[in-house]
């Protein structure tokens, strides 16, 4: 049966990635590898929206998550952490394990934090040295306004602003700097159209001083250290070369579209999702969705998994259910990346065959 | 111009490894990826020689490093380091880093460590908690007799014997079991003949114990954690995909061409890269040569570093040259994985080439 990957990620790569990552490999330490470091080096900036450097981790977007942690840090120090979802937990978790002192600051999974809940909590509590949050909750599809919070980050010198825009670089418009997003993570398999193993971060000069000071230890994740090999057009370690050739080509993909023609698609394309998906009499679990994942309530008396499983056995869709307290209750599309309007025309359909199949009836 | 890829790492991939790793990519929370790993899973505990189970990080082989000392020690452990090169520093820096007590066992570059020396070591030093080595320590081409290493540690029950085999693992003989090896750990870019960017670690039942009692902090290299999700065919985080794809493949080259004979096949490799460069005058820089990697001093009068770039630049070779203090003054050889008899002797063809270019003449 012929197979569509609409998924939270990993997304569909485009068939020239595939190929340029199916070249013999060559070796990194070589001019060759140099040039191709520097080449993306410079097209991630633009796509992060940044002029500052764009550091290469060879690890999935968990590890970049922790270097945010371990490089910024040190024992002791508090921060505030918006927890919306599963990777607002992941955040907490790894945070705490360091030995940070962690505020939670916790939303109703589906919802979007509120900007005066934090202003609260930067009030109430002194000395808060970092908040982090997710741009795109993948768990939830919620987005969170990253741009009042880094405009509001900005007057706080002594607090970071970290943000994990995983599921969100190269899908929503996302201005680092301009917003003063201190520490921008994101991923491989997402909307830069790759296999997962590759993992990026953006840093301020703000976050450059913290971490100058931070004392928690690291090593396979030292930010200053690649910085410091980055200038070279190198890596500390052994980089996931095949995944940076790849990255090259999506990135030129992404070029010759045009970054903001990339971003009218994706919302294009989530709008088409959402409108479809209400249109099936279905609801959107976000309150504020993202452009790159969809999350809809199952219709009442059919199980979420059921409906992930019977459109991946009948129709050949592999799509998403949920995590945790909402497995069963939600199920989760994916539009980023490598993904037109008739990827969703078909998703769409697919879901409308699955839940007929299962017996839902549209109530009026 | 042809290309030809001779390092110690990454080394040549098949083109059926590389034709699989171009399929498009399929999600990892789904059935399809679980019968994979669980493939895959027992396939590498075969190539390991262990029972027990062979995690994977999504990391390159340093992260698997890392991993090694914050899983299985607790600040202020102490630990001997085997330090005969490059990567030997590196586990030591590791360890320091996060607080274990180091005592390094500093042996020169070139040579193999002396096993009385560390069992004089052993006695001196109370309350050893572990002894790093190298098996092959890939900046000097060093093998080290991990056997008699192992088969010593065996009597310490209150110490982990913790072996690095990413060059090694695939090429030697190395029976994980048997000789007590407590913690293994491989990379695939070398014998797995794959690409960077995912790391193995086999875990004795007695380094399991070790876990247990580890307090050093870990999230993203969490051994407990990915052992248990291994049961259950799965990973923590989201895998390194496309490389666990390729190494279903891989692996079944290797147990088609038979364990057995794969290890034939590096030994004379070896052996005739040895003779080869013997041949033509020029001498070896590893006392005791593994079976993955030839070091070779350049010849008096002719700088390393030019011999690897006119190799390259004149014949599409890619050898690679010392590292630190032995840069210029010897260069490497790589002959593991997807490589032939006719690959080394091109390999020395183009030596001999090469040689030529730079005005060497071989003494009688």
């Amino acid at each position: 049966m012929k197979k569509y990957l609409m998924a939270p990620g990993p997304s569909q790569i485009p068939e020239q990635v595939l190929l340029e990552m199916a070249k013999p490999i060559i070796h990194h330490r070589t001019k060759e590898f140099e040039a191709v470091l520097e080449k993306v080096k410079k097209q991630l900036q633009f796509v992060f929206q940044t002029k500052n450097d764009v550091l290469l981790h060879a690890s999935v977007g968990s590890g970049a998550m922790e270097s945010s942690v371990v490089n910024f840090f040190s024992k002791g120090d508090k921060v505030i952490v918006v927890r919306s979802g599963k990777f607002g937990e992941r955040w907490s978790e790894q945070a705490k394990i360091y030995g940070l002192e962690v505020i939670n600051l916790d939303v109703e999974w589906g919802n979007s934090v509120d900007i005066n809940d934090v202003k609260k909590l930067l009030e109430k509590e002194k000395n808060v040295k970092g908040i982090f949050t997710q741009i795109c909750e993948t768990s939830t599809g919620v987005h969170h306004d990253v741009k009042a919070l880094g405009e509001l980050i900005k007057k706080h010198p002594q607090t970071l602003m970290l943000v994990d825009g995983i599921t969100a670089i190269g899908v929503s418009n996302i201005k680092t700097d301009d917003w003063g997003l201190d520490v921008v993570i994101s991923g491989s398999q997402k909307a830069f159209m790759l296999p997962p193993g590759l993992s990026m971060m953006s840093v301020s000069t703000k976050a450059l001083k913290f971490a100058e000071q931070s004392t928690l230890p690291k090593y396979y994740f030292n930010v200053l250290k690649e910085l410091e090999m980055l200038a070279k057009n190198q890596t500390h370690f052994t980089p996931a070369i095949s995944l940076i050739q790849g990255l090259s080509v999506s990135l030129d993909m992404i070029f010759e579209e045009g970054l903001e023609n990339v971003f009218d698609r994706h919302e294009k394309l989530a709008q088409a999702t959402r409108e479809g998906v209400k249109a099936l009499g279905l609801k959107l679990f976000a309150q504020n969705p993202s452009n790159s994942i969809t999350a809809v309530y199952a219709p009442q008396g059919i199980d979420g998994e059921k409906i992930v499983e019977h459109m991946f056995k009948k129709y050949g869709f592999t799509i998403i259910g949920g995590q945790d307290h909402v497995k069963g209750k939600i199920f989760r599309l994916g539009h980023m990346g490598y993904c037109s309007i008739f990827d969703v025309v078909s998703m769409l359909k697919a879901l409308e065959f699955t839940l007929k199949d299962l017996g839902y009836k549209k109530e009026n």
